[in-house]
């Protein structure tokens, strides 16, 4: 789990040799494969794979390994990615009111749940500072109400880029990101949506979900786009309710799907387990 | 299971003494009460219930039982049905050209896990005759394309009525019911739509299912009303995909939810166990 | 929710009139009953109830009531035992060296969730005291190796009087505790063990699952008795796991399980809403 | 999906250059990979691997494959298992009284679902003779009572390899099989048994779960070895249940996990997706 490895997220057109090409590459240079995941959308056409490799005894050079992996990828018309596991995330949290998610999250942090730093939770209100000071991580209260928006995201790409931040995660963080803010981050703003998507989106989806008398209620993670609750789903999970349940109990079961739908949607995003493809999401 | 019981089913505006009058009722004419479950809708201050007592030893014989129900029933408002759990439902079963869910409902009813007869199957297309052939239960084939849906449901309606049925399964009967036809079994029509509802109504779930991206599919079971995958829910079911799966697999997927989600909302109405309020569903 | 209340819940062989006679007490004196919910054990002929009612204009006062109940009661050799909701429970936490299942319970806690006072947490290592520091929550040190185990339970035992303790929660306390303190709060001790009881008892259950090759992984909460992991059972949950999980993690999906398993035990408890029978629960 | 293909199943020690040498040895020979899987089971240090691809184009024939197999496998101390998409198995299914399970396979079967020829019925009782009459199949009633069960399997064994039969399914088959029959059928018959293995194996699991008080009951699927239900487990499911069911309501919603689980395990069976080592399954 420890060892010091590099990460290559790839996708293509399919064609032939495409995993022989891949793992040729890292077995030619003395690496040892850890995992090779692949994965041919047949209806597309396209191939996708994710091959992690140890670093220890690979004979190219890390600064070098850009240069490489285009060599073998330009030819193929692979789009890539390519990651090394020393390098630690950068993650900002952004909240509103709703502790229980913020809480999960730094408490799997302190356990070393989560590969990241947190340098910054960023607050529409204040109400959740004392739980960031509880765990020592700097909390910024930026009011986001619809006539300061702008200034506020202003703000916020300030704070996110003096930190380093390269991934945000919306904890029920209950604010619309404007198109501009969210193309700085594509693919890199996870947010969890309190509804089993695409049923419910928007507002009060507890309250919808109960007048529909569904018999079952869920969370989805996904990422931002510019189009509200419409981006490629990560994750989502779901419990059984009944009729004896009122929209309380909804609220109060559906915290429980929320806080462990987007921690497995973190958690994968930073161990870089998920490709991005047609607005759709290949976990590896 | 196998007494004689009456089935009392109550909705009414609740009040102060409703369950024991209820049970007062039973009790003080000797009767043994199985069951007595209620629920109250806190939101809208109604009340459900249902209750379920032994006829052996009951003083009030069964037809006058209505007449004494109506004497508790009236003074409180109650909307009220009684069943006899002697008289078996009536049960026809409409079908297209998949088979899973009609083979399904035969095998439980062989095993004498549904309490009702079949008297009838139609299908509006001839390719499940054998399989009710082999159950030994008439199959009588109605197209009912567009345009003579009218006519269609006309024969439906004599052939329903000539074989005394009061209960209708849509077994994956790919049809839409005109307004006239609904009216005439209000509650008494179940459908299985393959979707989580209200996420992908319509035709092709599975299809728009696969092209949003989803992690977890659906099945819903619910009374058929006029507006087309608008009942009231009786059950639903999920199970996880993942990017791996085609269409074709969420459809073999799927398959398994649809029998299982229609055989328990089935179950459920055969037992007297579900009341429709609100266009929701109490399932007791 | 806030209304001020009582819960009886009661245990007695079955009988006619029972709810007639529940729902009866609480009419005649002008009492509004909020729940009444029943369950009979056909096989053993025992019926079980727990009925809520509001006490404003309930016409018995609350010094008086126990007395009431026992009248009602006793001819029909009731077990019953009577709570008030304006009583809050006083809930220790006893935990070991893991923070998942203690913080879990604290931030809800904290949200309002749990209808409780946490005067106490004990760990019998020091680990987890800046946890319980962050939420002011006094935490004491009682190590309890074998070779001192009475001593610690002396110790123990001291402190829950001291603090009026009458629910003792084990959040991943991985002690035995002796006969003699078990019998002290009979169906007062919650314990949350990681697996899916009967299967993998004792000891390193996950690794005891990795190595059976089990495709789904479980945690229970169970009322402690005197033999290790044979108290009646609360609640449980599970999880999906491949052969591409590792013991890590397994452990890593398990604490989720632990943690919502536990709380909604937790929940369950702290509202009257288990009544034990013959080693099980009725969940009402 | 219905191109005509090879599969190769491979586990051995882990090296480096596995991939490399697997999906080179397919792109040599001009051949089209569809799917290639891999698993490391870090903790034993072995490799897994299951590789399909297309015979179109292919430049080695079927008939010199083998042969090339093992110049590949050999040096690498490969274990292997070579199958064609083209060639299909031949499953033969014992029952008992019960029908749910064959019903589903039979339908199954009939709605082309599994990729696999069924010669054959044999039970141990009459009852289910009707059903395989209305599928067309041949049954055969072989008593295997204890004091006739050697020569009830001479009896099976001959009709099995009349058959050519290849694979078993034990379709709630209650019978226990010996060592003898057992060998000749290695990873080769699959058993459903009616509970969350390791829990309540033996006779009656669901009369242990009822008594035990468990709020979720399972089914699992596995391959049957010479210790009765301790075979590699190939699936499982679960459902929850509360105080409320009875032993008869266990039973008839285990019947459902049991036909789900069951299907799933032959399904995976029949595509080679199986893999087992050290008594538990890789599936692919």
């Amino acid at each position: 789990m420890n060892a010091n490895t590099a990460i290559l997220l790839i996708s293509c057109p399919d064609q032939r040799g495409l995993v022989a090409a891949l793992s040729g590459f890292v077995a030619a240079e003395n690496g040892n494969i850890l995992h090779l995941d692949q994965h041919v959308d047949i209806e597309q056409n396209v191939f996708f794979a994710r091959m992690e490799w140890e670093l220890d005894g690979f004979r190219i050079p890390r600064d070098r390994l850009p240069e490489a992996v285009a060599q073998l990828a330009t030819p193929r018309r692979m789009k890539w990615e390519l990651h090394f596991s020393e390098q630690k995330p950068r993650m900002a949290i952004f909240v509103s009111r709703q502790a229980h998610c913020l809480y999960d999250l730094l408490a799997r942090h302190e356990a070393g749940e989560l590969e990241a730093e947190i340098p910054l939770i960023v607050g529409n209100h204040a109400d959740l500072q004392p739980a960031a000071a509880r765990f020592g991580i700097p909390f910024r209260v930026i009011p986001a109400d619809k006539d300061r928006r702008a200034e506020a995201e202003r703000e916020e790409i300030r704070l996110l880029e003096e930190h380093g931040v390269d991934t945000i995660v919306l904890a029920r963080y209950m604010q619309i990101l404007s198109g501009d803010f969210v193309r700085r981050y594509p693919n890199r703003i996870i947010n969890i949506h309190h509804s089993f998507l695409p049923a419910f989106p928007g507002a009060k989806p507890y309250h919808s979900a109960h007048g529909r008398g569904v018999k079952i209620i869920g969370a989805t993670a996904h990422y931002v786009t510019e189009n509200l609750d419409e981006g490629p789903i990560i994750e989502q999970d779901v419990v059984r309710v009944s009729h004896r349940q009122t929209i309380e109990d909804l609220v109060r079961q559906g915290r429980d799907l929320e806080k462990v739908v987007l921690a497995r949607a973190v958690h994968w995003h930073l161990h870089k387990k998920i490709l991005v493809y047609n607005n759709k999401t290949v976990i590896f």
